[in-house]
């Protein structure tokens, strides 16, 4: 595949143009979405922050997961149901405090062997599934499951932080192997202990802590580049990203790569004097990461690989966060 | 109807009976429900309470709506999404944080009405609604909603304080009246002054962190006699309960009462010296109490009235919380 059929690729990529429709429930809501005053994260972050006092957040998401993956193996929908969720704690440098789940099954075979990967998932994350609500006669088989963290106020890591000259970190667990069934899914924590996976969460809230990053955002299924893409979005903000700084596991090709949703992945930006000091601590955590590109002030990202430099993403044609109102 | 044939409606209740499979979920994943070791609330209350340290819980829980109602009148769906949840962290004793939703939807207009309902409750009770997922290519329409809230943790009202010998309360507001299309929603929140909504759900709050009572539960799908039991099953204990001094709106058959979900009504148990001063606390707030019998030993629960004193749920027999394990 030559470099304009990958851009190419990655823009009609489905976990980037799915995104459109998927992400705009929240905005329909317009002021129901701070009714309360408390809440101090702006719509469009992997999670929500709720304002408890005393510097600490009160940080929320929610995710389901693809009927494909559903009806394909339910087992693995329940287990990555807990790690999408996790992921999105971990992203705001938040800890992880417990999930809860809404079901619909229609089949007692499938509710076991979701329940078993919802399970496994707990067991390797370290976070307790502490309630939920079944429909028991649906018609369909699906799983959403919510999440709450927290963090200190002031030093969550957002996706609006991003600022012109910052540096552009991709930071990936490179040890994993692809699903057998789901080549997209880069699965770096089933087989591995636990102890490092739930390091790995706790590695991120030490970032955000101690002021390393200044935005960040966990890698889904908009892939590498499409989920910079959303973080620049919400910094209404710009790239150029070298491809061949990414760091990638070479047992993939560059296509599948970019669009993998990884089992610990992250977008950073940071300012320079910080990017040594961040990639060095991540590598004890089995996370490779590198500075792959700068945040401009335009709003496309630019995809560079030899001398060849090609826009993936532009704010105004082709977003991949589109707002319901615009 | 006779007083027989009225037992014998809340027994089958289909309110009593669909309970059994759809709480089963949780305790079917066994040590995954406390991995972290925070958890301070055993299975089987409204919410689930997680230790944050420094005397405070996050509490946490989902419910889902009725496919029925979803597919009659979806404004409402979303409305009750809102109202049943707010009610979970009420019956805590907890302060509503936020919530996070997941839906699936099979057409466009269903959804506007649903977000509508959603938006109209959030404004209504003043809990944001700070994110969601939404499966786009819904075969079915579903809505689950989860809810985070706060508490003090010495202070929760749980449903496994109930001790030989309180008084058993019904607190319900009865200014309302069945909603048009669904007679067993007891309504009295749509048409009420915002602030006093909000109010009722503070006010249990003052209950809670001044010790008034000593277990509690918000009435739900089970209805007025089928929440009691549940309460009792967790608290391992059983009652006696007069029926004519449940108070009721007279509007509306002993029947339908009982089956009956309440926009802002609860079950507690209380020692006697404090059940005049929560009777008259909670009058403030539109919230009709009344002492309605007492908590015994034995795991059954008696409904009397006039001379006749009939089992209506017998924990060995038909209880209305069955552990999938059991």
């Amino acid at each position: 595949m030559d470099f304009k059929e990958l851009v190419k690729a990655i823009q009609e990529f489905e976990g980037v143009t799915r995104k459109n429709s998927i992400d705009n429930v929240i905005s329909l809501l317009n002021e129901a979405y701070n009714v309360s005053g408390d809440v101090v994260i702006d719509i469009g972050d992997d999670a929500s922050a709720i304002d408890i006092g005393n510097n600490q957040v009160i940080l929320m998401a929610a995710d389901g997961i693809w009927g494909q993956l559903m009806n394909i193996n339910p087992y693995w929908a329940g287990y990555c149901s807990v790690l999408v969720n996790v992921n999105d704690i971990a992203a705001m440098g938040g800890k992880p405090l417990a999930m809860v789940n809404i079901m619909s099954i229609s089949n007692d075979e499938i509710y076991e062997q979701l329940l078993a990967g919802i399970k496994d998932g707990c067991l390797k994350f370290g976070v307790p599934m502490v309630g939920g609500h079944l429909h028991p006669d649906g018609e369909v088989d699906s799983i959403g499951v919510a999440i709450a963290g927290i963090a200190q106020k002031d030093k969550i890591i957002t996706s609006f932080g991003a600022e012109v000259g910052d540096k552009i970190i991709v930071a990936i667990d490179l040890d994993g192997k692809p699903h057998e069934e789901f080549a997209l899914n880069w699965d770096t924590t089933y087989d591995k202990d636990p102890e490092l996976v739930r390091a790995q969460i706790t590695a991120i809230q030490y970032l955000a802590e101690n002021d390393y990053v200044k935005s960040g955002k966990d890698i889904s299924n908009p892939g590498i580049i499409g989920t910079l893409e959303m973080l620049l979005e919400a910094s209404e903000k710009g790239a150029i990203v070298n491809l061949e700084d990414i760091p990638r596991n070479e047992d993939v090709s560059w296509e599948n790569w970019l669009k993998s949703y990884p089992g610990s992945g992250f977008v950073f930006t940071a300012s320079e004097d910080k990017c040594d000091d961040i990639i060095n601590y991540l590598k004890d955590f089995s996370i490779e990461s590198n500075v792959v590109g700068e945040v401009t002030s335009d709003k496309s990202l630019y995809l560079v690989k030899d001398n060849e430099k090609l826009e993936v993403f532009n704010q105004n044609v082709n977003p991949v966060f589109k707002k319901a109102n615009d």
